[in-house]
């Protein structure tokens, strides 16, 4: 079958024959083999997958691996712009381009509540297939649990993947030197505020969408042109600012941004205001920092904005040596303030 | 700090601080920061881990690779014989081995609910370690996610593992031929009646404790020695009758099991009799299925009885053409009788 014409089918387990999850999918017996066979594999499938061993078995990666993993348990799990089925595929792609490297595989891991809708889980599987061929990515093993009524929430999922570090590529928070400069691929705050509105019931116009996206093209673009990378991270959970104090704390070295190079829309903004929440702390999925010598920042500009993913790239901030490991930044106004690391929860179940 | 020296210790994180996980402590900030720093990475730590990128770089495998997940929903937790811990570690570890592969590096995904005691949580981190430990594992990256209270159940976990495919090893249901051995390495049924004793609030005389151990020391003996091995598989959820089954419906050749053969421990035998287990459905966590050809049987044999995982070892039934397909076992008083798969769910939340 075709990735295509995989895709917008209706459930291939019918309502007639199971609505909604029974324990008895997690069971090991006959209920998991039906789900494997006739909802997973027909989408899913590909030759490794489908060797149905314990667990996969996968040709030789020549040169250093990448290994990531990641429990999503987003509520709600459909949001505007994706669902936690692509958000799981994109969250594990973009830490392996974190890690320098190309993403190759994925593990898939279910643990689903009881009574969850089999259309519903049905959804997600095609969101699965379809994020995982844009970004290029096999899902190779996986796993189901069902767990009772009040145990979970409807679903969570864990992805695992592995990839080939790219040759040549050095990424440590220890490489960044003075005078770095801090390029980000476009606004912040979308994925978070999308979510906390969906939750809320509130709505803003114009509408805000999540930023989940596959950033493994654009990144091996600028890998094979310009390998002179210091460091990246991806602005998830905690937002800009968790990551890049984060990368203060572990390089020992100070970042300052500029709040008027900081791209936040006007949706962000006002959602932002109206719940009370500041837009550096609040994560994304399809953001990456990238931290590199200032010389080759026109280069991988031009990288960057020639890829969909890649159109807001611009420059935010730097690395200096004064303050002794501080995130500070130069706001709108002309005051510089420090940026903390964040100490309760913001928005929980976000990712 | 040596391996030693980390075990039985106070958990790190004192009661005065944190005596239950916060929604905070999955939220990226400080919480997490902390429970990485002060918990996870004292325990478990390695140059790997502590790299602290948003994945692990590892260095080259030289071969083909083998990749297995699993989340584990164990309840309860802590049973007689191990706990949520060394569960996760050893279910990997041996998917790995079935796979043919030599065990190396772990990930490590926690889903945990609010409200949790801290001090479990350091009990099930502290197992973990030993049992990476005994099984020569190295966890190298991992991911912590904290539900609701009602939106979890105390602790979930996953673990993904690759591991190095042994060299000379071709395991596949389709290698099954007419004559070939079923050799298990001990009794059945321990794990799934442990905890289920343990969650009806049962005991028997003399206990029954859980078989969960790691068998890759004792399997990668025999892949050295004799590589001429058909098919492994972990008798886990579903039990022994699950997983011929499958390899029945994927090899298309039956097999024959000898009932006087199996062993099943007095206590177990009457603990499913009270409960109305069927002891060839119930989980294992410490048994491998061995098919081989029966030339190779006693060299196998001699092998797995040397370590003490396999002190109980023995052929229990053999591969043949009659039946198209089919599990069937020569019970005790001669007759023969269909082992099915099994269709509900008979023990759920067993691993």
């Amino acid at each position: 079958m075709t990735a295509s014409g995989r895709m917008n089918q209706q459930c291939p387990i019918p309502k007639e024959d199971y609505e909604n999850i029974l324990l008895a999918h997690g069971g090991g017996g006959k209920l998991t083999h039906q789900l494997i066979r006739r909802m997973f594999f027909p989408a899913l499938g590909n030759k490794i997958l489908e060797q149905a061993h314990d667990g996969a078995r996968i040709p030789m990666i020549a040169g250093e691996l990448a290994m990531t993993t990641d429990s999503f348990v987003v509520d709600p799990i459909f949001f505007p712009g994706g669902d936690i089925g692509d958000l799981a595929i994109n969250g594990t792609v973009n830490d392996l381009v974190c890690c320098g490297a190309e993403p190759l595989y994925i593990s898939l891991a279910f643990i689903l509540e009881e009574g969850f809708p089999m259309d519903d889980l049905w959804k997600i599987v095609q969101s699965i297939e379809k994020s995982a061929r844009k970004a290029k990515v096999t899902i190779v093993t996986g796993d189901t649990k069902v767990v009772e009524r009040g145990k979970g929430d409807k679903i969570y999922i864990n992805t695992t993947g592995i990839g080939q570090v790219v040759p040549g590529l050095e990424i440590a928070p220890e490489n960044c030197r003075e005078g770095d400069v801090v390029i980000i691929n476009g606004s912040v705050g979308d994925h978070g505020i999308a979510i906390m509105s969906e939750r809320a019931g509130m709505t803003f116009e114009p509408g805000i969408r999540s930023d989940t996206a596959p950033l493994n093209r654009m990144m091996l673009d600028v890998f094979r042109n310009q390998p002179d990378i210091h460091l990246m991270r991806d602005p998830t959970r905690g937002g800009l600012a968790s990551s890049l104090n984060e990368i203060c704390q572990s390089s020992g070295m100070s970042i300052k941004l500029f709040e008027d190079q900081i791209e936040v829309s006007e949706s962000v903004r006002g959602a932002c205001e109206i719940m009370g929440f500041d837009p550096l702390y609040i994560a994304n999925e399809g953001k990456i920092l990238v931290i590199l010598p200032c010389e080759h920042s026109e280069q991988v500009l031009d990288i960057m904005r020639s890829h969909d993913t890649g159109r807001g790239s611009r420059i935010i901030g730097h690395v200096t040596k004064n303050h002794g490991g501080v995130l500070h930044m130069e706001t709108i106004i002309g005051s510089t303030r420090i940026i903390d690391m964040i100490s309760g929860e913001q928005l929980p179940r976000i990712c």
